[in-house]
Protein backbone atom coordinates (compact mmCIF):
# COMPACT_ATOMS: atom_id res chain seq x y z
CA UNK A 1 0.00 0.00 0.00
CA UNK A 2 1.28 3.55 -0.31
CA UNK A 3 -1.55 5.31 -0.36
CA UNK A 4 0.16 7.03 3.06
CA UNK A 5 3.08 8.29 0.85
CA UNK A 6 2.17 9.06 -2.93
CA UNK A 7 0.80 12.10 -4.49
CA UNK A 8 -2.90 11.57 -6.01
CA UNK A 9 -3.29 13.52 -8.92
CA UNK A 10 -6.47 16.15 -8.32
CA UNK A 11 -8.20 14.90 -11.29
CA UNK A 12 -8.16 11.39 -9.68
CA UNK A 13 -9.30 12.70 -6.35
CA UNK A 14 -12.10 14.09 -7.77
CA UNK A 15 -13.33 10.62 -9.28
CA UNK A 16 -12.11 8.70 -6.39
CA UNK A 17 -14.96 10.94 -4.51
CA UNK A 18 -17.62 9.90 -7.14
CA UNK A 19 -16.57 6.51 -7.25
CA UNK A 20 -17.05 5.59 -3.08
CA UNK A 21 -20.83 7.06 -3.89
CA UNK A 22 -21.33 4.84 -6.10
CA UNK A 23 -19.57 1.98 -3.84
CA UNK A 24 -21.53 2.90 -1.35
CA UNK A 25 -24.91 2.21 -3.15
CA UNK A 26 -23.66 -1.07 -4.05
CA UNK A 27 -23.10 -1.93 -0.41
CA UNK A 28 -26.59 -0.69 0.38
CA UNK A 29 -27.93 -2.76 -2.90
CA UNK A 30 -25.72 -5.91 -0.97
CA UNK A 31 -23.78 -6.12 -3.96
CA UNK A 32 -19.86 -7.79 -2.80
CA UNK A 33 -17.79 -7.07 -5.52
CA UNK A 34 -17.49 -4.88 -8.55
CA UNK A 35 -15.67 -4.65 -12.22
CA UNK A 36 -14.23 -1.22 -13.07
CA UNK A 37 -16.23 -1.47 -16.02
CA UNK A 38 -19.13 -0.95 -13.69
CA UNK A 39 -17.19 1.50 -12.14
CA UNK A 40 -16.22 3.27 -15.00
CA UNK A 41 -19.67 3.35 -16.56
CA UNK A 42 -21.61 5.00 -13.94
CA UNK A 43 -18.47 7.93 -13.72
CA UNK A 44 -18.79 8.67 -17.41
CA UNK A 45 -15.04 7.10 -18.27
CA UNK A 46 -13.53 3.87 -18.66
CA UNK A 47 -12.45 0.90 -17.31
CA UNK A 48 -8.76 1.08 -18.13
CA UNK A 49 -8.67 4.81 -16.17
CA UNK A 50 -11.04 3.59 -13.28
CA UNK A 51 -7.77 0.68 -12.94
CA UNK A 52 -5.10 3.54 -13.22
CA UNK A 53 -6.95 5.97 -10.54
CA UNK A 54 -7.42 3.17 -8.24
CA UNK A 55 -3.37 1.89 -8.40
CA UNK A 56 -2.59 4.97 -6.69
CA UNK A 57 -4.06 2.94 -3.51
CA UNK A 58 -1.99 -0.07 -4.31
CA UNK A 59 -3.13 -3.53 -5.49
CA UNK A 60 -6.66 -3.96 -5.75
CA UNK A 61 -9.25 -6.58 -7.47
CA UNK A 62 -9.04 -10.08 -8.15
CA UNK A 63 -8.92 -10.95 -12.12
CA UNK A 64 -12.47 -12.22 -12.61
CA UNK A 65 -13.88 -11.21 -9.79
CA UNK A 66 -13.40 -6.82 -9.44
CA UNK A 67 -13.12 -5.20 -6.57
CA UNK A 68 -14.57 -5.61 -2.99
CA UNK A 69 -16.93 -3.31 -2.05
CA UNK A 70 -16.52 -2.99 1.44
CA UNK A 71 -12.67 -3.25 0.71
CA UNK A 72 -12.79 -0.28 -2.18
CA UNK A 73 -14.99 1.65 0.35
CA UNK A 74 -12.97 1.81 3.15
CA UNK A 75 -9.94 2.68 1.31
CA UNK A 76 -11.42 5.23 0.06
CA UNK A 77 -12.92 6.49 2.91
CA UNK A 78 -9.39 6.66 4.42
CA UNK A 79 -7.53 8.22 1.51
CA UNK A 80 -10.26 10.82 1.18
CA UNK A 81 -9.72 11.76 4.94
CA UNK A 82 -13.73 10.95 6.08
CA UNK A 83 -12.96 8.39 8.52
CA UNK A 84 -12.85 10.99 10.57
CA UNK A 85 -14.88 14.21 11.34
CA UNK A 86 -13.57 17.55 10.32
CA UNK A 87 -14.40 20.87 12.61
CA UNK A 88 -15.14 23.53 9.66
CA UNK A 89 -16.02 27.38 9.80
CA UNK A 90 -18.49 29.00 7.51
CA UNK A 91 -17.56 32.61 6.90
CA UNK A 92 -20.92 34.48 5.83
CA UNK A 93 -24.15 33.88 6.93
CA UNK A 94 -25.45 34.88 3.39
CA UNK A 95 -28.00 33.00 1.31
CA UNK A 96 -25.44 31.05 0.20
CA UNK A 97 -23.67 30.52 3.58
CA UNK A 98 -26.71 29.99 4.52
CA UNK A 99 -27.39 26.47 1.99
CA UNK A 100 -23.93 25.16 2.58
CA UNK A 101 -24.99 25.22 6.48
CA UNK A 102 -28.24 23.40 5.96
CA UNK A 103 -26.79 21.06 2.74
CA UNK A 104 -27.70 17.72 4.76
CA UNK A 105 -24.59 15.86 2.75
CA UNK A 106 -21.88 17.63 4.71
CA UNK A 107 -22.67 16.37 8.00
CA UNK A 108 -22.91 12.80 7.31
CA UNK A 109 -19.28 13.20 5.49
CA UNK A 110 -17.89 14.14 8.54
CA UNK A 111 -17.91 17.89 7.54
CA UNK A 112 -18.99 19.69 10.87
CA UNK A 113 -20.23 23.39 10.74
CA UNK A 114 -19.31 24.51 14.37
CA UNK A 115 -18.27 28.27 13.72
CA UNK A 116 -20.35 30.57 11.45
CA UNK A 117 -18.45 34.39 11.17
CA UNK A 118 -20.48 37.04 9.75
CA UNK A 119 -20.39 41.04 9.56
CA UNK A 120 -23.92 41.69 9.89
CA UNK A 121 -24.60 43.16 13.00
CA UNK A 122 -27.83 42.12 12.51
CA UNK A 123 -26.76 38.28 12.42
CA UNK A 124 -24.13 38.58 15.09
CA UNK A 125 -25.00 36.82 18.30
CA UNK A 126 -28.03 34.40 16.63
CA UNK A 127 -28.88 31.15 15.74
CA UNK A 128 -28.13 29.02 12.71
CA UNK A 129 -28.79 25.66 13.61
CA UNK A 130 -27.22 25.02 16.34
CA UNK A 131 -24.06 27.20 16.11
CA UNK A 132 -24.11 31.75 17.18
CA UNK A 133 -22.75 33.67 14.82
CA UNK A 134 -20.04 35.21 15.64
CA UNK A 135 -18.39 38.95 14.35
CA UNK A 136 -15.88 39.32 12.32
CA UNK A 137 -13.62 40.45 14.83
CA UNK A 138 -14.07 36.90 16.76
CA UNK A 139 -12.61 35.23 13.61
CA UNK A 140 -9.09 34.52 14.41
CA UNK A 141 -10.08 34.03 18.67
CA UNK A 142 -13.00 31.83 16.86
CA UNK A 143 -10.85 29.67 14.80
CA UNK A 144 -8.46 29.10 17.72
CA UNK A 145 -11.11 28.38 20.64
CA UNK A 146 -13.12 25.81 18.06
CA UNK A 147 -9.93 23.97 16.76
CA UNK A 148 -11.02 24.75 13.28
CA UNK A 149 -9.57 22.36 10.48
CA UNK A 150 -11.12 23.70 7.16
CA UNK A 151 -13.02 27.29 6.06
CA UNK A 152 -15.72 27.39 4.05
CA UNK A 153 -15.80 31.29 2.54
CA UNK A 154 -19.02 32.42 1.39
CA UNK A 155 -18.67 35.88 1.77
CA UNK A 156 -19.02 38.79 -0.68
CA UNK A 157 -16.21 38.84 -3.84
CA UNK A 158 -14.79 42.33 -1.97
CA UNK A 159 -13.82 41.27 1.04
CA UNK A 160 -13.01 37.52 0.49
CA UNK A 161 -8.83 37.75 -0.10
CA UNK A 162 -8.79 40.28 3.01
CA UNK A 163 -10.84 37.62 5.18
CA UNK A 164 -8.90 34.95 4.25
CA UNK A 165 -5.64 36.38 4.99
CA UNK A 166 -6.40 36.45 8.29
CA UNK A 167 -7.51 32.60 7.73
CA UNK A 168 -4.05 31.77 6.69
CA UNK A 169 -2.42 33.75 9.41
CA UNK A 170 -4.46 32.13 11.89
CA UNK A 171 -2.84 29.16 10.55
CA UNK A 172 -5.75 27.17 8.78
CA UNK A 173 -4.76 24.86 6.19
CA UNK A 174 -7.45 23.99 4.00
CA UNK A 175 -10.42 26.58 2.32
CA UNK A 176 -13.06 25.89 -0.04
CA UNK A 177 -13.85 29.55 -1.69
CA UNK A 178 -17.68 30.00 -3.23
CA UNK A 179 -17.24 33.82 -3.63
CA UNK A 180 -17.10 34.85 -6.58
CA UNK A 181 -13.64 35.63 -7.07
CA UNK A 182 -10.28 33.65 -7.31
CA UNK A 183 -8.19 33.34 -4.16
CA UNK A 184 -4.45 33.65 -4.01
CA UNK A 185 -3.04 31.61 -1.36
CA UNK A 186 0.41 30.56 0.04
CA UNK A 187 1.21 27.24 -1.90
CA UNK A 188 1.14 25.20 1.51
CA UNK A 189 -2.31 25.96 1.92
CA UNK A 190 -4.90 23.63 -0.14
CA UNK A 191 -7.74 25.84 -1.87
CA UNK A 192 -10.57 24.73 -3.99
CA UNK A 193 -12.26 27.47 -5.85
CA UNK A 194 -16.31 26.81 -6.51
CA UNK A 195 -17.44 29.08 -9.27
CA UNK A 196 -20.97 28.95 -10.22
CA UNK A 197 -21.04 30.78 -13.04
CA UNK A 198 -17.57 28.70 -15.01
CA UNK A 199 -20.14 25.58 -14.82
CA UNK A 200 -22.93 27.65 -16.23
CA UNK A 201 -20.97 29.45 -18.59
CA UNK A 202 -19.28 26.25 -20.27
CA UNK A 203 -23.41 25.55 -20.76
CA UNK A 204 -23.95 28.16 -22.49
CA UNK A 205 -20.60 27.76 -24.80
CA UNK A 206 -22.22 24.37 -25.91
CA UNK A 207 -25.47 26.04 -26.11
CA UNK A 208 -24.35 29.04 -28.42
CA UNK A 209 -22.14 26.51 -30.58
CA UNK A 210 -24.98 24.26 -31.20
CA UNK A 211 -26.89 27.76 -32.38
CA UNK A 212 -24.07 28.40 -35.09
CA UNK B 1 -10.92 33.36 -36.81
CA UNK B 2 -12.40 29.25 -35.93
CA UNK B 3 -14.38 30.52 -32.84
CA UNK B 4 -17.33 29.27 -34.63
CA UNK B 5 -16.10 25.60 -35.53
CA UNK B 6 -13.93 24.10 -33.93
CA UNK B 7 -14.40 22.20 -30.53
CA UNK B 8 -12.70 23.43 -27.57
CA UNK B 9 -11.69 21.22 -24.95
CA UNK B 10 -13.71 21.77 -21.42
CA UNK B 11 -11.00 22.68 -19.65
CA UNK B 12 -9.82 24.97 -21.66
CA UNK B 13 -13.58 26.59 -21.83
CA UNK B 14 -13.27 26.71 -17.33
CA UNK B 15 -9.96 28.63 -18.00
CA UNK B 16 -11.75 31.05 -20.62
CA UNK B 17 -14.68 31.97 -18.12
CA UNK B 18 -11.75 33.07 -15.93
CA UNK B 19 -9.82 34.95 -17.92
CA UNK B 20 -12.74 37.00 -19.02
CA UNK B 21 -13.41 38.02 -15.60
CA UNK B 22 -9.95 39.54 -14.70
CA UNK B 23 -10.34 41.13 -18.37
CA UNK B 24 -13.46 42.26 -17.26
CA UNK B 25 -11.58 43.16 -13.94
CA UNK B 26 -8.65 44.99 -16.02
CA UNK B 27 -11.54 46.87 -18.39
CA UNK B 28 -12.97 48.41 -15.37
CA UNK B 29 -9.65 49.82 -13.91
CA UNK B 30 -8.98 51.27 -17.51
CA UNK B 31 -6.19 48.95 -18.61
CA UNK B 32 -6.20 48.84 -22.25
CA UNK B 33 -3.55 45.48 -23.01
CA UNK B 34 -2.67 42.95 -21.04
CA UNK B 35 0.22 40.26 -21.48
CA UNK B 36 -0.41 36.52 -21.02
CA UNK B 37 2.39 35.92 -18.38
CA UNK B 38 -0.36 38.48 -16.34
CA UNK B 39 -3.58 36.55 -17.05
CA UNK B 40 -1.33 33.60 -16.36
CA UNK B 41 -0.46 34.79 -13.11
CA UNK B 42 -4.33 35.72 -12.25
CA UNK B 43 -5.25 32.07 -13.10
CA UNK B 44 -2.84 30.16 -11.14
CA UNK B 45 -1.74 29.12 -14.69
CA UNK B 46 1.49 29.57 -17.11
CA UNK B 47 2.02 32.26 -20.15
CA UNK B 48 2.06 29.24 -22.64
CA UNK B 49 -1.12 27.80 -21.02
CA UNK B 50 -2.64 30.79 -21.89
CA UNK B 51 -1.07 31.12 -25.45
CA UNK B 52 -2.52 28.07 -26.09
CA UNK B 53 -5.90 28.79 -24.64
CA UNK B 54 -6.49 32.04 -26.65
CA UNK B 55 -4.97 29.97 -29.96
CA UNK B 56 -8.35 28.27 -30.14
CA UNK B 57 -10.18 31.74 -30.42
CA UNK B 58 -8.27 32.51 -33.40
CA UNK B 59 -5.21 34.77 -33.74
CA UNK B 60 -5.07 37.81 -31.09
CA UNK B 61 -2.44 39.49 -29.40
CA UNK B 62 0.55 41.62 -30.59
CA UNK B 63 4.22 40.96 -29.69
CA UNK B 64 5.06 43.33 -26.87
CA UNK B 65 1.60 44.97 -26.51
CA UNK B 66 -0.19 41.96 -25.69
CA UNK B 67 -4.10 40.73 -25.50
CA UNK B 68 -6.37 43.80 -26.45
CA UNK B 69 -8.51 43.82 -22.83
CA UNK B 70 -11.72 45.41 -24.93
CA UNK B 71 -11.07 42.79 -28.13
CA UNK B 72 -10.33 40.08 -24.99
CA UNK B 73 -13.40 40.56 -23.39
CA UNK B 74 -15.52 40.48 -26.70
CA UNK B 75 -14.61 37.29 -28.24
CA UNK B 76 -14.69 35.68 -24.72
CA UNK B 77 -18.22 36.90 -24.15
CA UNK B 78 -19.23 35.78 -27.36
CA UNK B 79 -17.18 32.43 -27.52
CA UNK B 80 -18.75 31.65 -23.74
CA UNK B 81 -22.22 32.51 -25.29
CA UNK B 82 -23.18 35.59 -23.06
CA UNK B 83 -23.85 37.93 -25.51
CA UNK B 84 -27.73 36.93 -25.33
CA UNK B 85 -29.60 36.06 -22.82
CA UNK B 86 -30.88 32.82 -21.59
CA UNK B 87 -33.75 31.58 -20.55
CA UNK B 88 -33.36 29.39 -17.41
CA UNK B 89 -35.40 27.08 -15.65
CA UNK B 90 -34.70 26.08 -11.83
CA UNK B 91 -36.06 22.42 -10.96
CA UNK B 92 -36.72 22.31 -6.96
CA UNK B 93 -37.03 25.61 -4.53
CA UNK B 94 -35.44 24.37 -1.62
CA UNK B 95 -32.52 25.93 0.09
CA UNK B 96 -29.89 25.07 -2.57
CA UNK B 97 -32.54 26.02 -5.50
CA UNK B 98 -33.24 29.64 -3.38
CA UNK B 99 -29.68 30.32 -2.95
CA UNK B 100 -29.25 29.99 -6.97
CA UNK B 101 -32.34 31.99 -7.56
CA UNK B 102 -31.14 34.63 -5.85
CA UNK B 103 -27.06 34.73 -6.74
CA UNK B 104 -27.07 37.97 -8.21
CA UNK B 105 -24.16 36.87 -10.65
CA UNK B 106 -26.38 34.70 -12.90
CA UNK B 107 -28.58 36.81 -13.75
CA UNK B 108 -25.62 39.77 -14.54
CA UNK B 109 -24.46 37.19 -17.30
CA UNK B 110 -27.91 36.97 -18.71
CA UNK B 111 -29.10 33.80 -17.50
CA UNK B 112 -32.57 34.45 -16.27
CA UNK B 113 -34.52 32.14 -14.38
CA UNK B 114 -37.82 32.40 -15.53
CA UNK B 115 -39.37 29.30 -14.90
CA UNK B 116 -39.26 27.23 -10.98
CA UNK B 117 -40.83 24.00 -10.53
CA UNK B 118 -41.19 22.17 -7.24
CA UNK B 119 -43.26 19.20 -6.13
CA UNK B 120 -44.27 21.53 -2.69
CA UNK B 121 -48.04 21.85 -2.92
CA UNK B 122 -47.73 24.70 -0.54
CA UNK B 123 -44.98 26.33 -2.49
CA UNK B 124 -46.61 25.57 -5.66
CA UNK B 125 -48.58 29.11 -6.36
CA UNK B 126 -46.11 31.17 -3.97
CA UNK B 127 -43.70 33.60 -5.60
CA UNK B 128 -39.77 33.49 -5.68
CA UNK B 129 -38.87 36.75 -6.54
CA UNK B 130 -41.25 37.85 -9.62
CA UNK B 131 -41.22 34.30 -10.66
CA UNK B 132 -44.58 31.84 -9.89
CA UNK B 133 -43.40 28.65 -8.58
CA UNK B 134 -45.17 25.69 -10.67
CA UNK B 135 -45.74 21.49 -9.64
CA UNK B 136 -43.96 19.24 -11.25
CA UNK B 137 -46.81 18.41 -13.39
CA UNK B 138 -46.78 21.56 -15.20
CA UNK B 139 -42.97 20.72 -16.02
CA UNK B 140 -43.22 20.00 -19.60
CA UNK B 141 -45.67 22.91 -20.24
CA UNK B 142 -43.94 25.48 -18.48
CA UNK B 143 -40.61 24.51 -20.50
CA UNK B 144 -42.08 24.97 -23.54
CA UNK B 145 -44.59 28.08 -22.51
CA UNK B 146 -40.92 29.64 -21.75
CA UNK B 147 -39.04 28.54 -24.40
CA UNK B 148 -36.38 27.07 -21.75
CA UNK B 149 -32.58 27.37 -23.03
CA UNK B 150 -31.25 25.32 -19.84
CA UNK B 151 -32.53 23.56 -16.70
CA UNK B 152 -30.61 23.54 -12.95
CA UNK B 153 -31.57 20.55 -11.22
CA UNK B 154 -31.79 21.59 -7.24
CA UNK B 155 -33.97 18.17 -6.12
CA UNK B 156 -33.38 15.55 -4.01
CA UNK B 157 -31.13 12.79 -5.51
CA UNK B 158 -34.07 10.39 -5.20
CA UNK B 159 -36.11 12.26 -7.86
CA UNK B 160 -33.46 13.92 -10.09
CA UNK B 161 -32.67 11.15 -12.92
CA UNK B 162 -36.59 10.23 -13.54
CA UNK B 163 -37.40 14.53 -13.75
CA UNK B 164 -34.06 14.96 -15.60
CA UNK B 165 -35.73 12.29 -17.89
CA UNK B 166 -38.85 14.63 -18.93
CA UNK B 167 -36.36 17.34 -19.24
CA UNK B 168 -34.48 15.91 -22.13
CA UNK B 169 -37.48 14.22 -23.24
CA UNK B 170 -38.76 17.50 -23.70
CA UNK B 171 -35.85 18.64 -25.67
CA UNK B 172 -33.71 20.78 -23.55
CA UNK B 173 -30.44 20.45 -24.50
CA UNK B 174 -28.12 21.40 -21.77
CA UNK B 175 -27.98 20.57 -18.01
CA UNK B 176 -26.51 21.64 -14.44
CA UNK B 177 -26.91 19.12 -12.09
CA UNK B 178 -26.87 20.31 -8.30
CA UNK B 179 -28.15 17.11 -7.25
CA UNK B 180 -26.09 14.71 -5.04
CA UNK B 181 -26.03 12.39 -7.52
CA UNK B 182 -24.30 12.00 -11.30
CA UNK B 183 -26.92 11.80 -14.07
CA UNK B 184 -26.98 10.23 -17.44
CA UNK B 185 -28.17 12.14 -19.96
CA UNK B 186 -28.04 11.26 -24.16
CA UNK B 187 -24.90 12.59 -25.72
CA UNK B 188 -25.89 15.68 -27.31
CA UNK B 189 -27.83 16.99 -24.04
CA UNK B 190 -24.86 19.46 -22.55
CA UNK B 191 -24.57 17.97 -18.82
CA UNK B 192 -22.22 19.52 -15.85
CA UNK B 193 -22.34 17.88 -12.63
CA UNK B 194 -21.50 20.18 -9.79
CA UNK B 195 -20.93 18.19 -6.42
CA UNK B 196 -20.22 20.19 -3.85
CA UNK B 197 -18.96 17.47 -1.53
CA UNK B 198 -16.28 16.39 -4.55
CA UNK B 199 -14.43 19.95 -4.00
CA UNK B 200 -14.32 19.73 0.10
CA UNK B 201 -13.45 15.80 -0.06
CA UNK B 202 -10.49 16.75 -1.87
CA UNK B 203 -9.70 19.52 1.19
CA UNK B 204 -9.94 16.19 3.33
CA UNK B 205 -7.79 14.41 1.56
CA UNK B 206 -5.12 17.13 1.58
CA UNK B 207 -5.39 17.47 5.44
CA UNK B 208 -5.64 14.02 5.92
CA UNK B 209 -2.81 13.64 3.88
CA UNK B 210 -0.46 15.94 5.72
CA UNK B 211 -1.10 14.62 9.15
CA UNK B 212 0.46 11.48 8.31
Amino acid sequence: MNTFTNKIPDATIRRLSLYLRYLEDFGRSGIANVASGVLAERGGTTAAQVRKDLSYLGSFGKRGLGYSVAELTGVLRTVLGLDCTWRVALLGAGRIGTALFEYQPFRKRGFNITTVIDNDPCKVGSRLGDVTIRGEDDLECALRDDGTDLVIVAVPALVAQQLVDRVVAAGIKAVLNYAPVPLRLPGDVALRNVSMLVELESLSHALARGRR
